[in-house]
């Protein structure tokens, strides 16, 4: 089954030129999950390859306005369109005291919104994997969410089965599924004597706006992908501290310690550009990535490769030409700082990237 | 004087790919006037040549949530930034009772925000130029505005002005601006005798959010530029006369009939793209301009060649490959139609178009 993230945005309080406001979709299979709603994640949405689906299920991790402020345009768009599909939104206390301040904004919509508060622990079990909420050190009321599977069955020795005397057809799918089979010629193969061992399912962790916290390493312990915050650099460690942020390295050391396989770091602030946060991580933690919006990371399972960033793996048809056509060729507008050439960007090279959505050539991208 | 309006947004309701919220950018000398702040202002403030500038008056239309919702973002990152700048919000009755809601998301700010109710006919006085509320007809409480120059002096007349034995000098500017002087040879010089009949001012009119109305038609006489809303084609008549909105046939006939010099087109409806809803209005009124996110309209006065469209004229450096160096190379992801080829856009050449404003060559701009 398919797993991958889809950054939306990766800037932290304010936008920048190159940066949108927090926003990020877990893609599972058929499922659509939007974890935090900025500003202008709708059109972020448009823009990307994604497009705006029918979302049926936001995610809040907490109330500051950059997290949320793209939700009532959002729903009053998904309104506009006549929308009947419920939609559910799930965030820690407080959401329905927002939803009083937001229902002012948004009206009267053509669906019905339900609420759900869910505190540190609560899960949502949906068979095959379970979401669930846990604290995060913020300040506010704050959840953190990880999405992981249950074990998978282990894989089918069909040297085996056959020796055993199994015919290839649907005993194999029933063994798999954990069913004592009868043998057409009598006696019968449990599912223990084809099967290895269970194989463990993926592991996805949103930890949200959060210092380093012991609950987010416990959350994130052995994840294949851990998406934290990294507003500023050490450089600013102080001022992290002080406003309950994380640094890149301080990120990195939760990473590290938690034995995840991949760390990915979003809402930074608007004076760094992600090479030097990345730089700064990847001295603590080699496999750590600093999406820019629409990147994917790729959730593959182990035995397939593990997580691998896609960059620019999102980019709607328009996009592609500017926002990865030019990667490293100049600085994001909107913060203080100058351009920076390829040779800057440690993010080149270093990682197994797949081509680029639309596979374009750059003369082509620029027309 | 620079005289120009900044296109930051110009979709309606909901944003697309290619075209972001309502908002309108008024420069006028140092002045910065924002009309309108859709949800993604901010962003594209930040996309632009103009940047994030610390905005010192805001003009709202109405309330509508696609016209305002950039506004608690836009706020909260000037406080961010410790702004200490006092900033004004106009816009028509309601405006307090907006805000009323609109502070429970932006809290505290570092700045005082003054809210000035507009009624239609109330104008601001400002000595060479005034700006006043016009009534519009959009079924609520809406407001569109005109800014209109004092006429200037007449042309100074160098040749007569020799003849009557004025050195050039002090004297000039002071005939200029009205006084009366004396020659140094003695006897005086009236201004009337050496300034041609005052020459009007320029005048622009942002209509926001309605059908073509009376009072439009009215504020618009004669005006430079009249930005109206064309949401619609004709083939969607019944639609915007139920939703008071504007056909581009509809906005075209009032420019026509109100003699205005160049019609600027803007609040597309998501399933147009811009040529056709051009073509339509250029039928009935030929100088129908419809502009593009960055694109600039230059208010030069009439004897500079009167207003121009320079398409992608306020284009930071990283979005021109993107939104302008690809002019008519695919379609405009946020809606339902397909891509259109060059031949398609009737803008194409038609207009006297000032250079991109970074002047990049497209194998440049691909990088």
């Amino acid at each position: 089954m398919d797993l991958d993230i889809v950054f939306l945005g990766t800037s932290g309080s304010v936008p920048t030129a190159r940066r949108g406001l927090a926003g990020t979709l877990v893609r599972r299979g058929g499922d659509r999950i939007l974890v935090d709603c900025g500003e202008g994640t709708q059109r972020q949405l448009l823009r990307s390859s994604v497009g705006l689906v029918e979302l049926q299920e936001i995610f809040l991790t907490h109330y500051h306005a950059d997290h949320y402020l793209g939700l009532p345009g959002m729903l009053k768009t998904f309104a506009l369109r006549g929308r009947e599909l419920p939609l559910t939104v799930y965030g820690p206390p407080g959401l329905k005291d927002l939803f009083g301040v937001l229902r002012r904004i948004f009206g009267k919509l053509t669906y019905d919104v339900e609420l759900r508060e869910l505190r540190p622990g609560e899960a949502l079990e949906r068979g095959d994997h379970r979401i669930f909420a846990f604290a995060v050190e913020h300040g506010v009321t704050s959840n953190g969410y990880c999405l992981i599977e249950e074990p998978r069955p282990g894989r089918f020795d069909v040297e085996t089965a056959r020796k055993l005397g199994l015919p290839q057809g649907p005993l194999f799918g029933r063994l798999q599924a954990g069913e004592t089979v009868e043998l057409p010629g009598g006696g019968s193969v449990a599912p223990e004597q084809v099967l290895g061992p269970p194989r463990a399912g993926r592991k996805i962790v949103l930890a949200g706006d959060t210092r380093p916290g012991r609950e987010v390493l416990e959350a994130a312990r052995d994840a294949d992908v851990l998406v934290h915050e990294a507003t500023f650099a050490s450089e600013e460690g102080a001022r992290a501290e002080e406003t309950l942020h994380a640094t890149a390295a301080g990120a990195a050391e939760l990473a590290k310690a938690a034995g995840v396989k991949m760390l990915a770091l979003t809402h930074l602030s608007n004076r760094y550009f992600g090479p030097e946060i990345a730089r700064e991580a990847r001295a603590v933690f080699a496999e750590t990535v600093v999406p820019r919006d629409f990147d994917i990371i790729d959730v593959r399972f182990p035995e397939r490769g593990g997580p691998r960033l896609v960059k620019g793996g999102a980019l709607g048809k328009r996009e592609e030409a500017d926002s990865h056509g030019g990667d490293g060729s100049g600085g994001d507008g909107g913060g203080p700082r100058g351009g920076r050439g390829d040779s800057d960007d440690p993010e080149l090279g270093r990682h197994p990237v797949g081509a680029r959505a639309g596979g374009r050539a750059p003369s082509d991208a620029a027309r």
